[in-house]
């Protein structure tokens, strides 16, 4: 996505060979009209999928899942982090294991909310080792739905988390693949489009 | 709002006199279309301010938000929670205690998000005792820059927070105002519209 390629080489900060800054449009400041504009890309490249619902985590996640929803014409759900929680029968948990924090933290998400036989797109805003993505596909899968697939702003393709996904049969569609933060610069994957 | 009210009436819950459950189209699962027409409702109510950045704090405002910033064309900065934090010289901080939770959080915004001479507008999803309104006023503040105003979606008009925040001089505009949750009923402050 040229749009979003361009953003990142504008205002993303490298802050060492792992870490991309994006603050200013993706997660902290977020700048609503590209927002808007993954929401759009995100349903061209599931087009024809009947999608029934969209799911993402908090709090990155959010914007771009309510612009594809919107698109889509389908219900955002977002499961909530949590340190740990006490057992409820009424909510799907799954642990997820944080690379960035060190922590691990528990993803919900309530049963009503999710369905066998529902078609769900998981966006998230970063992929880097999949932890959260997994946690995600396993939780609809525990509500006996399909994962039609996973969209991804920004994949750092660089880590593992694409291609676990992909090895675990999931369809990965990143607007965004950096092949390497190297020597303080931007690498894209997929350098023409 | 119409909408809004229609929504609270059909998928609404009234767990007690003090709480309301809306998370099939609020805060867990969101309604795509409602969260776009509450970015138009806020954008209509604040018509002609000039507003130059919409701020939120996630993670439930962070939905209607970004659709008032996408109508408004302005960015979204959305305020971090956190437990505690290490003192930062590039960060605004306020503390703000939530009666729910019954604890005390820091919330955070990037000094380079703000400045002298913003306009701001401050969302939020449910305005109860206006802790979470004032500490982002605070940062507004703090920055120099003015609050023009604030744009709640769900207004416990029982509870203290709209009158505090009026007396304190800002202007508060909920999409909906509750007037008593008593009996599992919801009441409505502005019944005719």
């Amino acid at each position: 996505m040229q749009l979003l390629k361009q953003k990142v080489l504008d205002e993303g900060i490298v802050l060492s060979n792992q870490v991309l800054k994006v603050d200013s449009f993706l997660n902290h400041q977020m700048d609503p009209v590209l927002m808007k504009e993954m929401g759009k890309e995100f349903t061209r490249l599931f087009d024809g999928q009947n999608i029934t619902r969209v799911l993402t985590i908090e709090s990155s996640g959010i914007a771009p899942g309510i612009m594809t929803a919107l698109e889509l014409g389908v219900p955002l759900i977002f499961a909530r982090k949590q340190k740990s929680l006490t057992l409820r029968h009424d909510i799907f948990v799954e642990k997820v294991f944080s690379f960035t924090k060190q922590e691990t933290n528990e993803i919900t998400v309530a049963k009503k909310f999710i369905h066998s036989g529902d078609r769900v797109l998981i966006i998230d805003d970063f992929l880097a080792n999949g932890e959260a993505a997994f946690g995600l596909a396993r939780i609809v899968e525990q509500a006996g739905a399909e994962v039609i697939g996973i969209g991804i702003v920004i994949e750092k393709a660089f880590q593992p988390g694409g291609r676990l996904l992909k090895e675990a049969g999931y369809r990965v569609e990143s607007l965004v693949r950096i092949a390497s933060l190297d020597d303080g610069a931007v690498s894209f994957a997929d350098p023409l489009e």
